[in-house]
């Protein structure tokens, strides 16, 4: 199988990585950043590399047509323009852009050319869909959904004890974007950073969790009249943010300094990104949780599940990437394996409707190191 | 007398209207703002207002020149040279321009010209240089010196619980600026923001001091092996200052956003500035508490003064500016009684050794309803 990865960014590398590993799969990744390119091919000979702009589709359709199969890792801004292109030129895809558009806008294109999309296709969202629907898929009804996800770095800097991958953009979008989740069968819409919650996490501790935009395709298509997302933090990071929000640092319309004009946040960002940004050979964590609700045979039913990951020392692998990345590459040989082929856009829910589907994710991240870790209960006080 | 304020600040209209409500002084306010000084104008008919601008030496050669005595009132930056010049023009003057400079650089010009020039003369650095040195002098050995001021809104509005009557910049400096102490004798400096504590002040409440930069004369004119300032907050404001200090949002040197250069120092004053400035009418309370420690005829003896005043409804007027302000207009009334004529720079601390100067103004203070509380206490079991 010839596999393309779009974006070789700090995702897409490991991606490459990930499915070069394969024997029988030949993998090309595509970014415009030479040096990088070649780093990567030199810890990774059975890596091709091809340095192109893909904000040019033209591009984009030269590249897939000598692929089966491509994995769209290019930055959110110009993620629908690229899925769009690969579905024109009639290939299936795995595609973690994580864009803001609506996917189902091209539902109707892939069903056309006969294309199976599965977008969002991450860790949360992405893994945390599939396992939400593979617990629904255990109760008779669904009454609640709670998500609960976090990137964290190991070790605890002084004063925002946070670093990601991402930029800090569009970690701030989280802190600012008002937060939709469903209320009893109702969609309701709470400021971000809104609700915190302290919880235990285990040897990471006491973490806090807030409200954030993250619920996504599962509003649509989950049938439960209760579902939130909520984003981890170490404690004291919402309040930091909180005050940096209400004093006007993440601001988007520009002021007037000296005679000069600025959006806050493109000067607060350039402040931040130095603080935020996860260094090579930086650990970091992955944690989630997830709870879904219901009852079962008349019975209230609670099914846990929980992943605590961390970053790889002997490849150098961020935990962000490592749980990103690898949903998305074992979802792509999911595909290969004929396990899931409907055509159109399907957001990983629909996978985990089948449970040889999720089966085959939890095995395929299991082996890479990734555990996930599911509890049931039932109560029978109720 | 004839006495004239140079400045119509939030401190020099009050200190203004203050000396007007005495039939033997005739006050003139200067001032820029030709709208200020009619409104004062309207609402005291005993000052007279001339507008004029401060800058320039030769208006304040000129203004003076018909008067008895001066208030000095201007903006900092302009602190130095306006009092160099009310020397040269051989007027007695109590200033409280708190300039950077050092203010002895003028005594030879003010003992050349016979002038009596009282410097710092504010509440902290004011009053309290003075009862600093007033205790000193019932102590025949004084160990350690420990001096505790804030102005506080009275409403603690979320995030920063803090407003002023100065400008974000120079509230900006004592979060910035190294704080220098006297320790065991030897001159220490640490940094600002440093050393925080919790101190409860009766019905204020627990609050937060941290160290700043506003020994000044003391640290030359006082011999006592210890002696330190500390700013005080409502809990939780030094935190939040500390981060963003170390985000970098009060950097003086310019960053480059989008191809524009800019001072982050200027551009966080401009987000602060509406949520920090103190409006006509807002209640604040002007907390202050000093410790002398010494030995008194063998007997380790502790001097505590004690100091809560609050907004006066009645006038209108700050409390932040009646005990800065009323500091300075009792102290040039003593000047004008003749309690204290010394030809040269002189910080409160050189009134403070003359109980008669005390006297006064306290008596001045508490005429006005600023109310110093003494409390000594000697201690048998050391």
């Amino acid at each position: 199988m010839k596999v393309i990865v779009l974006g070789g960014g700090l995702v897409g590398g490991p991606m490459a990585a990930d499915l070069a590993l394969d024997q029988d799969i030949d993998v090309t990744l595509v970014d415009r950043d030479a040096v990088r390119l070649q780093e990567l091919a030199v810890r990774h000979p059975r890596i091709q590399t091809r340095k192109a702009d893909l904000a040019d589709v033209d591009n984009v359709t030269a590249l897939v047509a000598d692929h089966d199969r491509v994995i769209n890792a290019v930055p959110g801004f110009m993620g629908y323009q690229t899925l769009q292109t690969i579905i024109e030129a009639g290939k299936d895809v795995v595609d973690i852009a994580f864009f803001e558009e609506d996917p189902f806008g091209l539902d109707q294109l892939a069903k056309d050319r006969g294309v199976t999309a599965v977008v969002d296709c991450g860790v949360a969202p992405g893994l945390s869909n599939l396992l939400v629907a593979h617990a629904a898929g255990q109760l008779d009804h669904t009454e609640s959904v709670l998500i609960y996800v976090g990137g964290l770095p190991r070790v605890r800097n002084w004063p925002y004890e946070y670093k990601a991958v991402f930029s800090p953009v569009d970690v701030i979008a989280e802190y600012t974007r008002p937060a939709r989740y469903v209320e009893n069968g109702v969609e309701v819409v709470r400021p971000a950073l809104s609700d915190p919650e302290l919880l235990e996490f285990g040897e990471m501790g006491t973490l806090e969790a807030f409200n954030t935009d993250g619920l996504r395709s599962l509003a649509a298509t989950m049938d439960a009249p209760n579902m939130k997302e909520k984003t981890l933090r170490y404690p004291g990071h919402i309040d930091k943010m909180a005050v940096l929000r209400e004093t006007g640092f993440f601001g988007e319309d520009p002021i007037e300094i000296n005679g000069v004009s600025i959006r806050p946040l493109d000067f607060t960002s350039k402040l931040l990104f130095p603080m935020w940004k996860l260094q090579p050979g930086e650990e970091d964590i992955t944690v989630m949780k997830i709870v879904v609700e219901g009852m079962l045979e008349d019975r209230p039913t609670r099914h846990v599940f929980d992943l605590l990951d961390r970053y790889d020392k002997a490849t150098q692998t961020h935990s962000m990437a490592r749980t990103t990345g690898y949903s998305a590459t074992v979802a792509l040989r999911l595909l290969a394996a004929g396990l899931y082929g409907d055509h159109g856009i399907s957001p990983p829910e629909l996978l985990g409707r089948d449970p040889r589907c999720v089966e085959f994710m939890l095995e395929g991240l299991a082996a890479r190191g990734i555990e996930v870790r599911q509890t049931v209960e039932d109560d029978d006080r109720k």
